[in-house]
């Protein structure tokens, strides 16, 4: 069967400020740009660690939370058309017969550019993982760190682990759908939002939602598919819970991924790059915003809009040496007007 | 008679929005500004030639007026209490023994501080010059480009040039307090706001207003004092209009201006700087915005921010090398945000 394979004119890995902002600049220029990231939207750190935290820093936004800042930069963004391929990482890159990058994402999905842009910040949010035993046997078809389908457990056996918004949120809403769902938690409290616990306390030992305060000691099942799982309760009680899928929702770390097997130049998790032009050492990649680093880099996001802006022109005279770049500035140039959709006064 | 010197941490040569976000980086810093402009108000480019316009590519603004953008800047900045020295150029740059640089301005005030930052960007923004014969001999006595205290002209003779915004404003502005206000304009059509021409017309030939139709085609005087000046009206009456005081207000035009002569290392009116530190080649002078170069640069209101972001934090470093720098974020970090008076969640 052959897959299908998108084309586009950069391929920019990580969706956070700097990767949205990147995208208005290469639109600006023409550019078109796939985005890829392994949470399940667009902001990064921005919106996953600190959504309703004031930032003062970014010019003339006296103060702005991190959500705003990100629908803003969606906003700005949104002439020209990004495309998004959420819920997973950038696992392979290759280099194609005609000199375009190849990724393919960690959901086999496929992307080819003249450009890749590295826009990774510390790295991907991954899920943490669990210390069970026998974990990596079960992980291919019975472990999910996300719910990206819900239909995908209508009428399974559910075990849900953890304490925290993700966990409580996916048992009240997948527990109408589950032909059961247990949740686990290792103590009596939940850190979750008062109302999610409220709910879930509700919910609990009817409409199929059981809740156990305790452990997993043990992962019970054959060919990588779970049967059951043993808890061992905060009393000391061992019970067996049977078990179609075990999703975990213990927090989120940072990780860089598989970029880090790029062959990228990498000193201490960042990406060396030429500070007049973002240019890694490998052609026709470039990486910008907190992941990159060179003699007197200052981590701060206004630096990565800055480095955005000047990678994207990196990227248009390596991809399109032939073709002319725009100049001028939003105020007066009416080719960019046009590509900004704006009709100015 | 001693001259008053202020003392300060940074003195910026150029207020437009990127030295008034430099004072907010400072500020972030613990470094107090004073900014010195030769308009008579802060924004630079932006507000002088743009208020109205629309700029579409400042990071998280899908559109912005110049006037917006500057004023949202100037209340960022308003925390940390810049000192403007408007309507002045920095003329004379010279060495104290401290180390410190002093900067003299076109209006004699005085201002000594450890760091000197260009952000000047085009230039100055200076009046045009009349091509008037004579006219260089009654500029210092006789002859004002711009109004800076309006008693100064109570029962003179004036003589006003010009047809646009600031000719017509004084014009309106100086009739009832001047002994006499004629208006010379070359054409008999008006530049300026309708309601300013209106106003200009319904107190012409009264309330010591008069409007003449032509050109100024003689000074006369002596000593450096005008008498009259000749006007010879678009029917070719040459008539003689007496006259203390000429104030031609015929537009601005952009010149680097005293810091020319400062010794910088000039390439075609740029100043050229290190790109990791925006250190000239003058010990404790930097240069920021429009006015700096160096290989990549990329003339965009954001580069100049990213450029101050750094150029604060390199002024910092050699101003007080016993100094601890504050470093992280103003999401994060208490002293940060104790300058700049919020209280985060």
């Amino acid at each position: 069967m052959e897959q299908q394979v998108e084309t586009t004119d950069i391929i920019i890995i990580g969706a956070g400020p700097v990767g949205i902002f990147a995208v208005f600049e290469a639109g600006l220029l023409g550019l078109k740009c796939h985005l890829i990231d392994n949470l399940d939207r667009p902001g990064g750190q921005c919106t996953e660690l600190y959504p309703e935290k004031p930032i003062f820093d970014i010019p003339s936004r006296p103060q702005v939370t991190g959500q705003e800042l990100v629908d803003d930069l969606m906003t700005q963004a949104s002439p020209f058309k990004p495309v998004f391929h959420l819920g997973q990482q950038a696992e392979a890159l290759a280099r194609q017969g005609n000199g375009h990058w190849r990724v393919t994402t960690t959901r086999g999905e496929i992307i080819e550019a003249p450009a890749v842009a590295v826009a990774a910040g510390a790295g991907s949010f991954v899920p943490k993982k669990p210390p069970y035993p026998r974990l990596g046997e079960f992980e291919e078809h019975s472990v999910d760190y996300a719910v990206h389908r819900m239909e995908k457990y209508r009428d399974k056996k559910l075990v849900i682990v953890g304490g925290g918004d993700s966990a409580l949120d996916w048992a009240i809403n997948l527990a109408p759908i589950a032909g059961s769902v247990t949740l686990v938690h290792r103590r009596e409290e939940f850190r979750g939002a008062p109302d999610s616990v409220q709910q879930v306390l509700d919910l609990a030992d009817h409409d199929g939602l059981e809740v156990i305060y305790g452990n997993i000691t043990e992962l019970q099942g054959d060919g990588g598919q779970l049967s059951s799982v043993q808890v061992t309760t905060l009393d000391g009680v061992v019970r067996d819970v049977a078990c179609d899928y075990l999703l975990p929702f213990m927090g989120l770390k940072i990780s860089l991924g598989p970029i880090a097997k790029w062959g990228l130049n990498l000193d201490r998790k960042h990406v060396e790059v030429n500070h007049e032009t973002f240019d890694t050492d490998v052609e026709g990649i470039y990486a910008i915003g907190d992941v990159c680093h060179y003699p007197g880099k200052l981590k701060l996001i206004l630096t990565g809009f800055y480095e955005a802006a000047v990678m994207v022109r990196t990227a248009f005279k390596y991809a399109f040496p032939d073709r002319k770049m725009a100049r001028g500035y939003t105020t007066t140039n009416s080719e960019i007007q046009e590509r900004l959709g704006v009709t100015p006064k």
